[in-house]
C-alpha cells in the first residue's frame, strides 16, 4: 500500500504518493488560491493527490490513507481545521469533505507536528525514544514526540514551543502575549535583530538591503564577518540555545531537530547553538540531548502527513 | 507489605512507614546534622526508619522497600546522590550504603519528583493521565508525570521547570543563568517583589518587617488590602500564570498541582492564577489543564519516597 501526504500551504498545495517507509514516489502541486471557498480548495487537494498517485504508477486502490499538514490548528481526532489564519479557515470539516472526495481515511494535523513526525519516522530522529522538533520560520513551530508518536497533551494543545514566554516584558507577539520565544528565535526575529544591529553599525553590508532584509541576508553577511550581522547572529544563536536549554529542563528529549528556513544555515547555525546549549544548560556535568538539523527539509510536510495513517 | 519513605532535608530527616495506598501509618524524625560525614547521616536514616516501622506496629520483615527524597540530584537508576548542595554531598552512594544498613531495596530521587509522584499516586492528581507538579518554595521544583510514572527524560534531567528561562535579561539565578522562572515564581521571588513594591509604597505594613520579610508576610498583607503587598502578589501570580501557560504550550498536562510554601495561600493564590492562565494561554477557545493545590502537603515527601518502590 501507499499513502497520500498533502502539504497545505498558503501559496501552494503539494501532494505526494509516499511509501510505507516514508519515501516520496511522486508528487504534484497546484496553487492554493486561498481566497476561494474552502470546498474548492479541498476539491483541488483531492485532484492534485490523484495526479501524484497516477505519476507514481499506482491507482487509488493502492492508497491506504490520506494525511494533511495544515498551517494552523487541526484537531487530530475530528479532522476539523479549527483555525487556519493563512487560509482564513475556521471550523472547516477537512476530513469529512476530503473523505467525500477520495473515499479513503483522512488524517489532519498541524504542519509543525507533521514535519517533526516525519523526522521521527523517516528522518534524522528515526528510532529515537523521544525528540523535540523546532521549525525556525516565520514563527517557531514545535513538536514533542515520544516513542514515535506525537505528544498532543491532554487537551491537544502541546507542542507550541514558539509561544513559551522567554522575555516576559519583551517583544509583543502576534498571539497577543509578550516576549514569546518565537519573537527571538524565528527567521522574523533574526531580521529584527539584524535591523537593530544595523542601527549600531550603519556601515554594515546589511544597509543596502535594509527594507527587504531576509534572514538569509543576515546569515550570509555573518559568514563574511560583517560586524552587524555577526552581532545579530550571535544574539540569535544565544536565544535559540537558551530556548533549547529551557526545553531540556522540561522534557529532556533524546534529540532536538532544527528545521525551517533558518536551519538551512547548516553547521554555521548548529556549531554555536550546540556550544551555547552545552554552556547554558542546568546540569553542566550530566549528558544532554543531541542537536541536529532536519534531514527531510521541505519534503517533511508531505512525508509526515502521509505517515499519519501508519500509526 | 509496607514501604519506608524518607524525606531527607537540610534540617531534619523524617521517615514514615507507609501503606501500599500511600497512607502514613507512623513516622519519626531526627535532626539531619548535615555537617557530619555522609555515612553517619545515612546510618541515622536507617535508625529513624526502624523507629517509624516499629511505631506502626510492624517489623522490618513487613517492609518491601525503602525510598528517599533528596534535596538535590539523585540518579534514579544508580541511587547515587550526584549533587546535594544543602548537605554538601557529591557522588554519595546512598543506595549502596542504606541497603547495607537495612537489607531492603532502596530507591532515591529528587524531592520535587517525589512530591509530584506522591500527588499523582495518592493525592490530588491521582488517576490522571498526565500532570505537572510545581513546588513554590525557596526555588521552584518541578515534575512531569505520565501514566503515574515520573518522566525523567532521556538523560534524567527533565522536570527542572524552575530553570526555564522566563526573562532572559532579568534577575541573575543561583544556577548561573539569568532570568530563570524560579526568580519570579518562588517564595524567594515573592519576597524580592514585595521589597520592590515596598520601595514604591514606603507606608506599607511590610515596612515594619522589611529585614525579615517572608512570603507569608506578603500574602497576609495582600489579604488585608495593603497596596504594596497587593501589587507584589498581583505581579507574582502573573508570573506564575505565565509560567503555567508556557508549560501548557510544551506538554499540556491534564492537571497542574501547586505545592510548596506559597501554595499554603490556598484559594487566594489559586483564584487569580486560574483566571490569568485562562487569559494568557495560547489557544484561548480550547480546553486547558485544571490547576489545583497539592493535597498531601508536607507528607508528600514521605509518601512519594515510599511509593517509589511500588512502580
Amino acid at each position: 500500500m501507499i499513502y497520500i501526504g498533502i502539504d497545505l500551504g498558503g501559496t501552494n498545495i503539494a501532494a505526494g504518493a509516499v511509501s510505507e517507509e516514508g519515501r516520496i514516489l511522486a508528487q504534484a502541486s497546484v496553487p492554493t488560491g486561498a481566497q476561494r471557498p474552502w470546498r474548492e480548495v479541498i476539491r483541488d487537494m483531492a485532484e492534485v493527490s490523484l495526479k501524484a498517485v497516477e505519476a507514481s504508477g499506482h491507482s487509488l486502490d493502492d492508497v491506504a490513507s490520506v494525511g494533511v499538514g495544515v498551517p494552523g490548528y487541526a484537531d487530530p481526532d475530528t479532522g476539523v481545521v479549527v483555525f487556519c489564519t493563512n487560509l482564513g479557515w475556521h471550523d472547516v470539516p477537512l476530513r469529512e469533505e476530503l473523505e467525500g472526495c477520495l473515499h479513503k481515511p483522512v488524517y489532519a494535523d498541524n504542519d509543525a507536528n507533521v514535519a517533526g513526525f516525519a523526522e521521527a519516522r523517516a528522518g534524522v530522529s528515526r528510532g529515537t525514544h523521544s525528540s523535540v522538533f523546532l521549525t525556525l520560520g516565520t514563527g517557531v513551530g514545535g513538536c514533542f514526540i515520544i516513542d514515535g508518536k506525537i505528544w498532543y497533551g491532554a487537551h491537544k494543545v502541546a507542542g507550541e514551543m514558539g509561544h513559551v514566554i522567554y522575555n516576559f516584558d519583551g517583544e509583543p507577539c502576534t498571539c497577543g502575549a509578550t516576549g514569546c520565544f518565537e519573537r527571538y528565535a524565528s527567521a522574523t526575529a533574526l531580521i529584527r535583530i539584524g535591523k537593530e544591529a544595523l542601527a549600531r553599525h550603519p556601515d554594515s553590508v546589511l544597509a543596502a538591503k535594509k527594507e527587504t532584509l531576509t534572514a538569509r541576508d543576515v546569515v550570509d553577511a555573518a559568514r563574511t564577518g560583517d560586524a552587524a550581522a555577526c552581532e545579530a547572529f550571535d544574539a540569535y544563536t544565544t536565544h535559540l540555545a537558551n530556548g533549547i536549554s529551557s526545553f531540556i529542563n522540561v522534557v529532556d528529549p533524546e534529540i532536538f531537530v532544527l528545521g525551517g528556513g533558518v536551519s538551512k544555515a547548516g553547521a554555521f547555525l548548529l556549531d554555536p547553538v550546540r556550544r551555547k546549549v552545552e554552556e547554558s544548560r542546568f546540569y553542566k556535568t550530566l549528558p544532554f540531548p543531541r542537536i541536529e538539523l532536519s534531514e527531510l527539509g521541505n519534503d517533511a510536510g508531505i512525508i509526515g502527513a502521509a505517515l499519519l495513517g501508519t500509526v
